[in-house]
């Protein structure tokens, strides 16, 4: 029986993408589970490799093979995109061409499970300060990937072990947090959370809520009662459709040892709410996906660290987890 | 040579304050550091003695005994304030008659260090929702502290070995937090941790300071440039002071495990951005302090937790953290 084939896009070019790439491609643990083919440039991956002192013997594919041979690809290999010059950027440096190039990969990346070429897409992090200097106003890629696939409603989810959170918004600046919160948009989000941890988990989820004020607004005396006018119809939404959930929790006290290990999901209403604690629990072994999409994209979830990129220093944990769940949610794992 | 005396309140009656403090009577380890005097009602905690098995051994002192003697108090002891009837409440159930006793408890602890009877005050938890409904509006103890004594400026800071965070902003609506954020309030919080921690580390601390929006904005791709606008001056006044502090941090890595290690201060935006990693990772030790008061003061850092009063179950684990931080603070052990 043949392997998964995962798309990994090989992330800003100037960060820690293409380490973390280099080790996956050399993972014996991986390619039991999975062939893993790194969607990049070639010769970024080896100047790396050199520069990192980490190993690269990878066979490497044009897109001309790939086109015609991808479905005999049975060991890891690099799709040489060959989009960038070495010249044009430096380690460690913010840059208008890695900022385009790390977008072209998840672009191209993209097309593969559309095409059925591949069962997943894994991603290494963008710079989006990068990116924005290329003039692609994308915030991340949770946003990349629901606009090229046309999702009509999705999610971003950090997954670990310990703590898994998903998000009713994400790339937003905070004041503008309350007026994105609606009843059909939390309900959206709770659904789709429910649909994917179904999924990893192989049975029906408990999820948790958290309100948007401090104590949950305390029934109204902190805030303006956005947990009884928003937040409090989504869950009983939810609850009419069979979902399992409690809430809105307390945002400080949701995420207590004991909440935690009863809890398979929580729903966090802004980006620091969900972040702040999946980082603090679970920074190497946390993995972020995308909910909703009509093909499965899993990601790093750590960005491109351009003090140490290219140092040999950057950990690729994240990435085989990554990776690891975005076979389980392929259904062949 | 005698031990500081430490007022200790009773907090809501129908909450968990009445049975940590009967531990906190009969401990030991904290009669050897200091000598607790809980400000409450004798009947309030006999009854939920009997009613949670716990021992009620301790001497009784009446409000005349307090005025005449305490200076040559030295054994733990229960001033009886005889502010509530057994008859008004229900342990776990919310009450105006509660929110009342426990507030009347908090406003004569005040009192005593004021008049130099007792070294600082520890406070059990009370219920906002109780006191509201007796027609006191403070959203909680730091607010109150500030208003009886004046203080010109003042900050809550949570405090524990695992992780310290100070706070711009607490006790306000989630929309609220960006029209309260000024470069001088930033200020004062730093100053104000930093004077504080020097106290309780006996050198000069290491701060770092939240950003706003996710990823700290990102250099004003997300939020409206309150990095820039206002918390990254705030800063450099600090450094200018001689304060040894970094940031806007991304909020969402400002808590990973490296960086608690070294720093021993957190400035934080908003009651969530701190009290959610504080909670996750120290829940069971962290204290909460007013920072800025004429009088020291120390608090539980967990609430009423209505749902397990007068049931023998609460662990006084964060009044002991409490009553030790006080003595810390008063510069006597």
């Amino acid at each position: 029986m043949s392997l998964p084939r995962i798309a990994v896009t090989m992330g800003d070019p100037a960060g820690v993408g293409p380490e973390v790439c280099l080790h996956l491609l050399a993972s014996a643990d991986i390619a039991s589970v999975c062939t893993p083919i790194v969607f990049g440039d070639a010769a970024v991956l080896r100047a790396c490799a050199a520069r990192s002192g980490l190993p690269f013997n990878t066979p490497v594919l044009t897109p001309d093979d790939w086109a015609k041979h991808h479905a005999k690809v049975s060991q890891p290999g690099v799709l040489d995109l060959r989009i960038i010059s070495l010249d044009a950027f430096a380690p460690g440096a913010i840059n208008a061409a890695t900022g385009h190039a790390g977008y072209a990969c998840v672009n191209r990346a993209i097309d593969a499970p559309l095409a059925g070429q591949v069962a997943a897409v894994s991603t290494a992090p963008l710079n989006k300060e990068a990116m924005s200097l290329a003039g692609i106003q994308f915030p991340g890629h949770t946003e990349i990937f629901a606009a090229r696939t046309n999702a009509p409603r999705s999610c971003m989810m950090q997954y670990s072990e310990e703590i898994t959170c998903s998000f009713v918004t994400v790339h937003v600046g905070y004041r503008d947090v309350p007026q994105l919160l609606t009843r059909e948009r939390i309900l959206d989000v709770i659904e789709l959370t429910a649909a994917g941890l179904e999924r990893i988990r192989r049975r029906k989820p408990t999820l948790a809520v958290c309100g948007l004020n401090p104590h949950a607004g305390e029934h109204g005396l902190f805030g303006d009662r956005e947990e009884e006018r928003i937040i409090i119809p989504a869950i009983e939404d939810a609850r009419a459709r069979g979902i399992t959930i409690e809430g809105p929790l307390p945002p400080d006290t949701a995420f207590l040892p004991w909440k935690r290990r009863s809890t398979d999901a929580f729903i966090c209403m802004y980006h620091d709410q969900g972040h702040i604690p999946v980082k603090a629990l679970a920074f190497d072994s946390a993995v972020n996906t995308t909910l909703g999409l009509p093909i499965i994209r899993t990601s790093v979830d750590h960005g491109t660290a351009l003090d140490i990129a290219w140092q040999g220093k950057a950990r690729p944990d994240s990435l085989y987890s990554a990776v690891r769940l975005a076979v389980r949610l392929a259904g062949t794992a």
